[in-house]
């Protein structure tokens, strides 16, 4: 491979994968803290599972499509192998194999990276972070409630105000489509009230009745399930008498007035959760409650936080059935959303505080205030080059450094410093003579009010 | 691909990637974690890149031993990609791209998984993750001198007590080479030096005279340089003479000298730095000052954060030259040592506080109780099935959780809770009628001692 002049390699990055810069690095950290402090809060533990799993393992599940999406290939030991393209089957595989060491009930969160071969030109990207949590061998309500009021945290904490937690149970709708008789049709009519938004009521009526096959008095039955709102307790109400003859249906009524009661006692804003009984996600793995998200400003966006009960997680892998409860968080469309919102600031450094440099002979003294300051819990960036004042302060402007401390000569001599405000120009005098700790009382203060 | 009873998936990692427990995983995050955080205070910003780059950018710069160990394919678009088999070649392509716009002196710190094909018999992971920082752009000794500062600080902050940070400069290995006649052979002497505290100085001697075909002066002056001990001043001055033709080697030496001076002023303890003349580390790559890290409790292990200053790391995809400097921990060694050092508690939780559950028909009660405890800050972990107390401390003490919050009936009647710290068994009765308020100060109290 050439090294020099025109035979240089050409720095780029494959289609469909990115490099993050500090800029765009910054916030989603500070996303996934968020998350992980939220997780853990509620007892959620990490894992972590291989990049790379037996492609037997990655395929167990799924489809064509799954198949079609997988970067695989084979390793040189002559293993089939894949990248692993969501958490789900990872967390499967690895519940078979140690649950009996970790025993039930089992919280775990994973935040990782996960690869699919998408078609880049929808915008998808081919490798992305997921950021899971999933509470694992136990069927009791309380799971359920927990993992509503886990994502209401987390976009709670970071700074969305107006978001609605949409809520339904698979077991709502599989009473219904068996009262009105079209059990057997479930996938199709799943399929038609997806649209219900885009295309109305009428179309989809005349969908269920000419494509699917119902009569117009299910169809009809069946809207009106779809098309229920208003408060929780009402649209209950109003299902336990639709689904009347489903004793599941029944229980599932009964569990999400638990829950819609569960949430508001937790301290959750009524108008943060809601009931929609037209939502069904994953056909065929989840059995209870499900539920989406979507940001009330940014509805276009989609779900940020998904996710529903299932009946057996592990049943590829293992003869232990391991029901559970989970979602998962949409960290790329979360931070989208941020950025539109306005809720991410334009910085590309961590530290507030930039320590200038200017007199050479004098580098041991810079570095024991920054030393200092930093025993004090700041963050301080000590620029390395004794370059013009001018020139450093271009500098910490453009990391979006907040505060700069500046020592010349005269200050030294004074043993005082210069305390400028980045963000408004103003500067102040401030004793060095006490080792800092005078400086470090005012950087508090400055920083928790710039 | 079969779902039931004998034709289930056997669930199984590819040899050489592991499974992350929480009890393995939490000491893993919370050493991440505060590596993040030191480079963070130090201005170093997180950045990320591709696990997956085209071929010829991963094979630029290495031989055939890093041909041999990448995970490579051709996906499905007919690339020619691999797996990234560190984060150094992706910062090189990163840097190339993106300097423009990032401006320099940048700093930035990555922490991700990387891919080789490594022989397992030697205790090797395929999968594994490293924690790399860098300041590019800039020669100012500055830089080399927070490189050190950061190192201890991580190791300082993980409760590390007893290491030394090993420190040299190329300039002078390659000024006392010259000095001797030895600068063809810089490698093979390199080689043989390697060994010195494994096979003794006379064996190294008789290597470098029959094998190198040194003249016994030339070894001789070579081992003296390598043998050399004691304080840093004193050891610059003995150098000083020994590579008096060399103006580079003269440089490097001030340069050690700066670097010495000013981590002691930022508060390093000189027992934690020492100046080993006989460090060379990755001799192509390498050219100023250069750094390895070992534990004085368990030297066998190896050194745990290593490092250097570099001409030109992105020569291979750029014409603008960019010197930098960096060092990189050794997450997997570190941990193992935390571990043989019982730096690591042994938890499988992230949370302190078990609320237990008793009461089904108070469900609410403890949710309100529990986010209200969360809402101050603390980690609690709700019990999600009304099952015996015994069972519930069980799964706590498999756990660790620190402290169990009880409310039976009787305790909701007098609104009040026992609170039993499972370190000790001992518990105590406090009220519940406040909204958690005491029980907030109390937990507090528990766990700042338990």
């Amino acid at each position: 491979m050439a090294k020099h002049g025109s035979q240089r390699i050409v720095p780029r990055t494959l289609k469909g994968f990115r490099d993050y810069l500090p800029a765009a690095m910054l916030p989603r950290e500070a996303l996934i803290e968020t998350a992980r402090r939220v997780y853990r809060s509620y007892g959620f533990s990490p894992i972590d599972t291989p990049a790379l799993e037996y492609l037997e393992i990655l395929l167990g599940k799924g489809g064509a499509e799954t198949d079609k999406q997988l970067y695989r290939f084979t390793d040189s030991g002559g293993r089939e192998v894949g990248l692993r393209f969501d958490l789900t089957v990872p967390l499967a595989r690895f519940a078979a194999q140690h649950i009996g060491e970790l025993g039930v009930p089992f919280k775990r969160y994973h935040i990782a990276t996960v690869w699919r071969g998408e078609n880049t030109q929808r915008g998808r990207y081919r490798e992305f972070m997921q950021c899971d949590f999933d509470t694992i061998g136990t069927t009791e309500v309380a799971a359920d409630i927990e993992t509503i009021l886990a994502v209401h945290d987390v976009l709670d904490a970071i700074g969305l105000q107006r978001f609605t937690i949409a809520i339904n149970s698979r077991q709502i709708l599989t009473g219904v489509l068996a009262a009105v008789g079209a059990q057997d049709h479930s996938a199709s009519v799943l399929r038609s009230l997806d649209k219900l938004q885009k295309v109305g009521p009428a179309k989809v009526q005349a969908e269920l009745v000419d494509s699917v096959g119902l009569s117009a008095d299910a169809a009809g039955r069946i809207l009106a399930m779809a098309e229920l709102s208003g408060a929780p307790a009402e649209m209950l109400a109003k299902l336990r008498d639709q689904v009347a003859g489903s004793e599941p249906a029944q229980a599932g009524i009964e569990r999400l007035a638990t829950v819609f009661g569960a949430v508001a006692a937790a301290g959750v804003a009524p108008e943060r959760v809601r009931l929609d009984p037209s939502i069904a996600r994953g056909l065929d793995y989840y059995t209870g409650l499900v539920l989406e998200t979507t940001l009330d400003d940014l509805p276009q966006i989609g779900s940020v936080a998904s996710g529903g009960r299932y009946d057996d997680l592990a049943q590829l892998y293992s003869s232990q059935q391991l029901p559970g409860i989970g979602a998962s968080l949409g960290l790329d469309r979360l931070l989208a959303a941020m950025e539109e919102l306005q809720l991410i600031e334009a910085v590309r450094t961590p530290a507030e505080v930039l320590v200038a440099f200017f007199v050479p002979e004098r580098l041991n003294d810079y570095l024991r205030l920054a030393a200092r300051l930093r025993a004090a819990g700041l963050a301080v960036e000590f620029y390395p080059e004794p370059k013009k004042l001018g020139k450093q302060l271009q500098y910490a402007d453009r990391r979006g450094h907040r505060v700069a401390v500046i020592i010349g000569p005269d200050e030294f001599e004074r043993q005082e410093c210069q305390l400028k405000q980045l963000t408004d120009g103003s500067s102040r005098t401030v004793t060095i003579a006490d080792d800092g700790e005078m400086l470090i009382g005012q950087l508090r203060e400055l920083l928790a009010n710039c």
